[in-house]
């Protein structure tokens, strides 16, 4: 394997020093990008595009091509485990993802069955194995998953949903079939995280979109526990080197104290969350990734930077941040404005350190 | 006006003793009673049925027929102010409201005029006398708006939104234009509000929606700041009695102690808030209302119970809260667990309250 040139991204999750905040993007492989456009309509589908080693390996380094990322993350999707699963995952244009089939009943949860993450999903793993190849140690490679939870939020309700009707029924009134579901869940995203990063993930991210839809007692029996149960059967050293796990649940920001006890080694944060505060009240235990608004990537120019400029100073001097988004970049953002945004975190970010520290 | 009997809502609004916590539903009049579906078969579509005084005051109580709740609230949509400001508000079946015009330019929010509450929406005013009238004193009438921002969501985007592109992007790129429109609804809204108010409105509740969706800063600069302004333009006694403001925005549990400087009565909170952290945190200034998830109404009855008896543990003992759900009750939950949940709060909560007290 190459030596990693840019390792600012894992330092700062491990709160070491670095030279300036390094800065990556949820979804910078995404539509906002005319050449991701057009290889995705090459591939002809969404689905085909990730499961196509080298076009997934093209995406995946397409926004590297055009900034000055500090890391790259596996194009994929979070459904993956549960299409592994048998659920038979489809994409309706402009609908978001679908199954064929609906964990609802025990029988459903019960006759679930928990993959070869190796041979059932080796597409994700050529894909990983492709681009960190692809990338010749010029940044690191983040592997992903969602959270158990909130895998299930989609396999229960049968895709996207507003109220989490049947997955909330569940929860309240079959517990101890989503527990089933969960754990099964969690299971099979250890393994698959694993394979990951023996393929050559350097880092890895648990997205769980969904955890902010449910109160706090709830949260800590249906998402984080599971989430724990991850990170504590990860692998965390590989090729020399620690592998930060990232643990982001989007809407829970009232949670962070409570997140702790999952062992990550980052939080992630949406923009509804003061990082100043975060900051404190994390008292360095992790360290912080996010957490611009998307959204400031539709602002002038010089708004950006000055969004840029008020999040770098409301965490202030030190070490521990990583810069993104509080959610994925949104498809209608112009990307000199992406360009701007990362632009500035390098140049705007180098007062708050001091590389000698 | 016959007198008032059951005041414990009112009294809870202002931090005095009641003998049990008082309860209501956020959207109990609705689809999850076979009757409401019944009259709204008969009004034909949901804005004929708000814009008739009989049918609209029919529905009001209904939810009163079956429950011993202790407030009721006019039956009415959020979207009455846009729509007479000539915007044109329709109901597409399972697709949400919508608006035949949008705001989106300097001139679009120029050009729109400021409706004359009294005359423009008098429909409102008269279900809200009928309501009243027909209540006969047995619990306090509830009016209520939607919050400017919350408002010009809808306006800005021409209906519900997922990632409030169109309102975002002003926000960051026209913010004077987007303050020009708050700044119009906020007038709007607190004559809108005095004018239930003087027709028998006994308490008023500002929804705030979609002011979760924004970042602290944010928040403060277009939705707290307007309802701040609407709070501070309300007529606060009325009838020789305090009339309580009540704000809710939803996903603003991390706000709370910002949210005190509106100067209202009450604030509502949704599920993901802990009740006793929020009630620490907001110090005696205000009361609190809420905060059950609506989806332990899926819930056997005896889970029911056990989460009402939390939840009231969780405030503890003393004067200040208003038992509610965190949300609009679903329409897919048995209108039996609504009422093993009314009943619940009443039995359970009165040894923390103490009549002498």
């Amino acid at each position: 394997m190459a030596e990693l040139k840019n390792d600012r991204f894992l330092r700062a999750l491990l709160r070491e020093p670095v030279d300036v905040t390094p800065v990556w993007m949820m979804r910078q492989a995404g539509r906002y990008l005319p050449e991701y456009k057009a290889t995705r309509a090459r591939a002809g589908d969404f689905l085909s595009l990730c499961k196509n080693r080298e076009l997934a390996c093209e995406v995946t380094l397409q926004p590297l091509e055009r900034y000055d990322l500090d890391a790259a993350i596996l194009f994929s999707d979070i459904l993956t485990i549960p299409d592994a699963m048998g659920l038979g995952l489809y994409f309706e244009e402009g609908e978001g993802p679908r199954f064929r089939k609906v964990m609802r009943t025990e029988a459903d949860v019960a006759a679930l069955p928990i993959p070869d993450v190796a041979s059932d999903l080796d597409y994700v793993m050529a894909a990983v194995t492709e681009i960190r190849s692809a990338l010749g140690g010029r940044v690191p490679l983040i592997g992903f998953s969602g959270s158990p939870w909130t895998l299930a939020t989609y396999m229960v309700e049968g895709g996207s949903s507003k109220d989490f009707r049947h997955i909330k029924q569940m929860m309240y009134a079959t517990p101890e079939v989503l527990h089933e579901l969960l754990d099964k869940l969690a299971q099979t995203v250890t393994a698959y995280l694993n394979e990951q990063i023996r393929s050559g993930a350097q880092a890895v991210q648990i997205f769980d979109t969904w955890g902010g839809v449910l109160s706090g007692p709830m949260y800590r029996e249906f998402s984080l526990k599971y989430m724990s149960q991850i990170v504590s059967g990860l692998i965390r050293e590989h090729e020399g080197r620690r592998v930060p796990v990232i643990l982001f649940t989007k809407n829970g920001g009232q949670w962070l104290e409570t997140m702790l006890e999952a062992g990550a080694d980052a939080l992630g944060l949406d923009w509804t969350t003061d990082l100043g505060d975060a900051r404190r009240r994390v008292g360095g235990q992790v360290a912080l990734q996010g957490n611009m608004d998307p959204s400031v990537l539709y602002a002038p120019p010089a708004r950006i930077r000055a969004e840029v400029a008020d999040l770098l100073a409301r965490y202030g001097a030190g070490n521990g941040h990583v810069f993104n988004l509080g959610h994925g970049i949104h498809q209608f953002v112009d990307p000199e404005h992406a360009g701007v945004f990362i632009e500035a975190v390098h140049e705007l970010s180098a007062k708050y350190h001091d590389e000698k520290a």
